[in-house]
């Protein structure tokens, strides 16, 4: 939920404590398997990229390293991949999160995406300042009830008691309103559309890497507009952005759709999601868009002069997605090998491992692996040259299987006489994705690196839509939505049902709505709770 | 100071309260200086692009939204600037300040030319929490003296006192220490070369809009390496990127050097800094660069086995830049007129201007306006088409240039005519920046534009060195030395004195010694205070 301007309240009632472990467990655990990396590390230097000790290196790498199944334990599972790709570490405050360079590097890649669309449609990026006054929080009543109990507090500045305690921003609509009645005086100023990229902090109980942490890093946007359809048309052109990013960038099939009352954002008119299912079939809410209506505007007096000079609230929205979308890229790819990146926000899109035995080849196996590099640079790819004589070649083989790298290149003696390379694809497990005798002259290369990135991200896509289809489940009664969330599953059914009715959904099978998806079935529905009519399907989930 | 991880408790000796202005009184100036912004944007819709009310407009612009002259009053000016180009604005927390996006663009700039050098010179990105326990910070002895006084503290989360108080970060040394404790184990993991992007916290008494904020965004650089050698080419490499991002990119001659052992970092062993000269003739330390030797290391026990197996504490580095670099290009470029803009870090380099008096004359004028700017856009260039008709062509010239943008094209019915256009250059005033008959054609105009836009960028540069060097004073006794910085010169003298001597030098004329410079001239040298040899010149001035 770190991605979404969320209802805290509802959390302790989402996430049962019985159903997660306790941090200081997984933390053991998680430590446990970041050791051997270490150990590694610290391997006796006379260990070189000899192939003879190849099968006994891979061994204890395996032994060592080797993540916890997916299938066996899902939660441990992600917690060696993101030690193992050395994506994260603990903080030392509980519950925050060091982002280390590798998985930095995916959040540089959505950043990037992101924010050249942004600014196609129109926002400018400024920065705001983290620190709120308390009060400010106060003004908006379903803000200040949603908030205040996850809010960080700055007390102390510069040796003295703070007359007013500090909030350390959760979500900057309240700043941004104060400071838009300072910049909105007519309809000439509107719409002002404008973004940030910052840290924001929420005091989470139970946290998760990337998924839930008490910092995390986001963009939120917020724009103000003259009207309400105006508004409208923003919050959907934001939600439909994301889940372009989604699928084409990150080849996740979110699921967009607008949230139930019950949770929607404190503080929002409507909001808009886009749900992933994750591996272990959970949902994760991995953007929102939300219609504020005047909910802020009112709250703070954030008025325009219109055309006939009358005084009106403006209209709002505000969007984010955060450093969660890292989690639900982990969680919809990988598998018991380690992580797998769509190649499009793959940091590293191609390894070549050197192979040679003797020292005399390793000459020209070095040189044609350079040649290589360089063709696939210039081409536009993220290479990765691994020349070290540190590690065998079995031990990288596995090193960046496990850090998700799309293809690696093979280059040994006898590919130098041949002029030739082996290619092996991430997703395609053992020989069935290797493929020998590929030409290492360079146009041929880099149109079959090409091919088969395209391959791989199309073929990623494919798997989770399947993947996703197979695990909702088309239901007409709530003891059928009760079968399809006891048995894992996302359930999709008819509803018009009371909100009270939803919470006891929740309370009785663990399952929220996750959304009214954008795509409707055709013909007449009847509500799986009550018979009555229905206008919409809803989904429901248990969720991250 | 902001820029800079310094040493505070120098602060009050530095700038006596005297010499500046309250903080109530300036943000008073301020805000009448923004109120005339606002006023226009609320101007009766009637008002229409003709030039015939021009001169009336002019005329009100001048009156209502000039800047306060630099000359009269540098401070004011400087603020002015600031609210009249809309770079920035205060925030509700006293001392915070909100970057509006013109300002943030600049930053924006800022960070797109360092970014790919840090990356170029083998540094990665990432992201370590901002919230550090107390208990880090008193670790390391001299950091701790240096900024416990300006730390803001969370003392609350989740509604619940927390048990060990946490410092929002006013840098990072500290918890990067206790993080690389953990991915340090052999010589082979070094050196580990990382940066960040981030907000800070100090909390400063005296703030000044991107000079001095409570909060402010940089980005801090963190290395580790096997030897001192490394570290100290490393600490000596990255304020050579400073320097050549400020010549190249800013226009802003600074002068590299080293800081004396009073003015060295909390917790460095050398400090490298880049000195620049605001317009009023004081030194704005405007980056840094830390030889951290083994300070860090020791406190936190940061070790590698070398390749003899034997246990040895890092040897590090780290260095900074931030948004005060804005704060720098203002008071180095800027003007009556307001704001001057280098053309490299422009966000707009080319602003349009049609012309029209005739409703049958606009088409034709803001046809041949967009082809212009399609074409400057096409050729890379940062471009904005000011077609609005809410505005009069005077208002919009006054509006850009105080604005800082470096060229203006202006085209009227008679440019349309004769296909060609004006351009004006922002550092050349009036008529003789202004050159007519310019072809429409596009390489010629390309061409052209691009040639002034180089201009411009080599004769700010070349303004600004010969403004330095003429307010540079060679001394060769304190005399001398007294007598240059009541002048409001900087003083540069050969110095062996000691660190009493250089107390008092600050005591009596309010004066520092801003760096040795690495360029030092020939021969023997006597010290300007002792009459002692002396190895070096110093540069004494008062700053920011």
């Amino acid at each position: 939920m770190v991605a979404c301007l969320r209802v805290p309240s509802l959390t302790s009632l989402l996430f049962p404590a019985t159903t997660r472990y306790p941090a200081s467990l997984r933390r053991t655990v998680y430590l446990r398997n970041r050791r051997p990396l270490s150990g590694f590390a610290t391997a006796p230097s006379g260990t070189t990229a000899s192939t003879e000790t190849k099968s006994a290196e891979v061994d204890r790498l395996k032994s060592d390293r080797a993540v916890t199944p997916r299938t066996k334990d899902f939660n441990a599972w992600y917690l060696d991949v993101i030690g193992s790709a050395e994506l994260a570490d603990y903080g030392p405050v509980r519950g925050t999160m060091v982002i280390r360079p590798y998985g930095y590097a995916i959040w540089e890649a959505i950043q990037e995406y992101l924010n050249v669309k942004f600014k196609e449609t129109g926002h400018s990026n400024m920065y705001f300042p983290q620190f709120i006054p308390y009060s400010f929080i106060e003004k908006e009543a379903s803000h200040v009830e949603g908030f205040s109990p996850e809010l960080a507090l700055v007390t102390v500045g510069g040796g003295k008691e703070l007359e007013e305690k500090l909030v350390v921003r959760p979500t900057s609509e309240t700043i941004v309103n104060h400071m838009f009645t300072q910049w909105i005086h007519s309809y000439r100023d509107l719409p002002l559309m404008i973004n940030q990229w910052a840290n924001v902090t929420r005091w989470e109980m139970r946290t998760k890497p990337f998924i839930r942490t008490l910092e995390f890093l986001w963009q939120e946007g917020h724009t103000a507009h003259a009207t309400p359809e105006e508004a409208e048309k923003e919050a959907k052109q934001m939600i439909e952005i994301y889940t372009r990013f989604a699928f084409e960038q990150t080849a996740i099939p979110v699921i967009p759709g607008r949230k139930s009352k019950l949770e929607t954002f404190a503080g929002a008119d409507i909001t808009y999601t886009i749900e992933a299912m994750m591996g272990d079939r959970k949902a994760l809410q991995a953007g929102t868009s939300h219609n504020l209506g005047q909910n802020f505007s009112r709250a703070f007096g954030t008025q325009f002069a219109d055309e006939n000079g009358e005084r009106q609230h403006v209209w709002q929205t505000s969007w984010a997605v955060s450093t969660r979308f890292v989690g639900g890229i982990i969680m919809t790819h990988g598998d018991d090998t380690g992580l797998m990146l769509p190649p499009k926000i793959a940091p590293i899109q191609v390894v070549i491992v050197p192979i040679w035995k003797k020292d005399n080849e390793k000459t020209g196996v070095l040189s044609a692996a350079s040649s290589v590099k360089e063709a696939l640079q210039t081409a536009g790819f993220r290479v990765k040259l691994d020349d070290t004589d540190q590690r065998t070649p079995g031990w990288k083989f596995n090193f960046w299987e496990m850090k998700g790298i799309p293809l690696r290149i093979e280059i040994g003696p006898r590919d130098v006489s041949s002029n030739s390379v082996v290619v092996s694809r991430r997703d395609i497990p053992g020989k069935a994705g290797k493929v020998f005798g590929i030409s290492m002259e360079a146009s041929t290369l880099v149109a079959y690196v090409k091919e088969k990135l395209d391959e791989i991200q199309s073929s990623l896509l494919e798997k989770a839509v399947s993947f996703r289809d197979s695990n909702i489940v088309d239901v007409n009664s709530y003891d059928e939505l009760k079968e399809a969330i006891s048995s894992g599953k996302w359930a999709r059914g008819p509803w018009s049902a009371s909100d009270a009715d939803e919470q006891r959904v929740k309370e009785e099978t663990g399952a929220t709505i996750r959304c009214y998806p954008f795509e409707q079935p055709k013909g007449t529905k009847t509500c799986l709770m009550t018979g009555n009519p229905a206008e919409e399907v809803a989904i429901f989930a248990k969720s991250y």
